[in-house]
């Protein structure tokens, strides 16, 4: 089993970002922007803002978050996307999911120019995902298959399995597999016979959030296992059970530790696997500013 | 084993569109207008474009088709669909496909007005398709599904195959199945163990255009078997292989006839089967005209 690792790919998109983007910048006069709209207090959402933030200076883009508490009116909310259309400084408008519970996700999705829409989460961007139209996708599935790349795994004719049908991962990551020529089945909550569909995958990609959900019993020796997931365990049995040595580490300081959705005994059946953390997550950040630097790129004619 | 019969049931839609239909459009002042766009002298186009229009014809909708020879230019084409698009009396409009080979066909296909665009091919009509944002989908799939709930067949947790990955039915299809709740696994070309894969199909759709490409050994006993193929043999050899007795005296006087993809032995061991000719086909062309019925309800906000 090797590691598909999350770190050295996402290291290299960045630093690729980086290398290229220098002369680009001078030319267009101004570095790529990306706007990140978070509405409420949720603190996991805190942080992940927080981390696109970072990772966006350190590049020397531009980069706005613009907050708002979740007492904020549908119309406020709309006029700071439809500001953000129609800056020019803005390439990439990204509007932090889940919004609090009363707001109409998809009424501020649709909303976003879909030439700025770095999620890719616009309908006319994910019926062009389905079409094989766009090379540029939802960060985590982009992120997937730019690791399978790196690894040199090519999935034609593989039978790949998708565990899970959100939007932000399951079906993109289904649309993005079937046209790289992978046979692929997408399973959900209402899927009756998983375990003996994973026995049969070349590939898996899990995206469910259950710890140790896709257990070793059920996936064929050399299968390829991609973990989505990022699960809070809370207790010292399960950080035991499910998390690698440096997480349990870490549970005796924190109290809680981090795994995916795939049991560790899986991963010593597979040929490559993405860990938890070090895996996927770190590329979903590294894809969203390489969308923000592709979506620069057109907007700048570059 | 049952027929899903598509001469019934087509009848039937349309047959809904007609008594609904005669109160709206009193109310509304105008029938609903479909236009349909040809390209060229396809002989097999011709024949589609004017069976469209008769049924449009018989439901009292406004009908046009605008014909082109296929040295017309992309300024021609593009004011085409523009004038179409800004057409008070036009509610749906369509591209008869294929155009001939020196058309980019997308770009003809995005210019339409996505609530005017009867065939769904539109990227953010996909796109809401597997987001399952709507209810008006391409004509075949949706032809597929209407079938399958007027004899109750409920596809949740079944183990559905699609066979083929075209835009035109199935790409949606496994979208619209899997927002359906059924596990679908999508094969193509590049798939490597189709027989091993049908074999544990609840319900296959095959949409590939080979003559008896699913035999009677790769499907199981009581399976659901829905073809889209339309494939003309002409050998008597063939049609008597392939088809259906009706076709196969159809054959000595045309010196053709008609089969699906489907076996007809595999037709013995399915639960439900759709024959060919009389099961799909007729199907796409009534969803046509629903969707035409849709979106002039839509558009007169009836």
């Amino acid at each position: 089993m090797e590691i598909l690792d999350g770190k050295i790919v996402s290291a290299k998109v960045l630093e690729n970002i980086k290398n290229e983007s220098s002369i680009i910048i001078e030319k267009a006069g101004r570095p790529p922007g990306l706007a990140v709209v978070i509405v409420g207090d949720d603190p996991a959402s805190a942080i992940y803002v927080r981390s696109k933030e970072r990772k966006a200076r350190k590049l020397g883009f531009h980069s706005e978050v613009i907050e708002s508490n979740s007492s904020v009116s549908d119309e406020e909310l709309t006029s700071v996307i439809a500001k953000l259309n129609i800056d020019d400084k803005i390439d990439g408008i990204l509007v932090q999911l889940p919004l609090p519970e009363k707001f109409d996700t998809w009424k501020y999705l649709d909303m976003i120019d879909p030439e700025k829409d770095v999620d890719r989460f616009h309908p006319v961007n994910l019926g062009k995902i389905m079409l094989g139209r766009t090379n540029i996708y939802p960060c985590t599935p982009s992120g997937i298959v730019r690791m399978l790349d790196e690894y040199n795994v090519d999935v034609t004719g593989m039978n790949c399995v998708v565990l899970g049908r959100s939007y932000i991962v399951g079906k993109p990551m289904a649309s993005m597999l079937t046209n790289r020529n992978a046979t692929v089945t997408i399973c959900h909550s209402r899927t009756k016979n998983i375990p003996e569909i994973l026995s049969r995958a070349d590939l898996i990609v899990s995206a469910i959030g259950i710890p140790g959900f896709v257990k070793a019993d059920m996936v064929k020796d050399g299968s390829i296992l991609i973990d989505v997931g990022i699960n809070r365990v809370d207790t010292r049995e399960a950080a035991e059970e499910f998390c690698t040595s440096k997480e349990i580490e870490k549970f005796e300081k924190k109290g809680y530790a981090i795994t995916g959705d795939i049991h560790p005994a899986a991963f010593e059946k597979s040929s490559f696997y993405t860990p938890v953390p070090g895996g996927v997550g770190l590329m979903t950040v590294a894809m969203l500013m390489d969308n923000t630097f592709r979506l620069f790129l057109a907007r700048t004619g570059s």
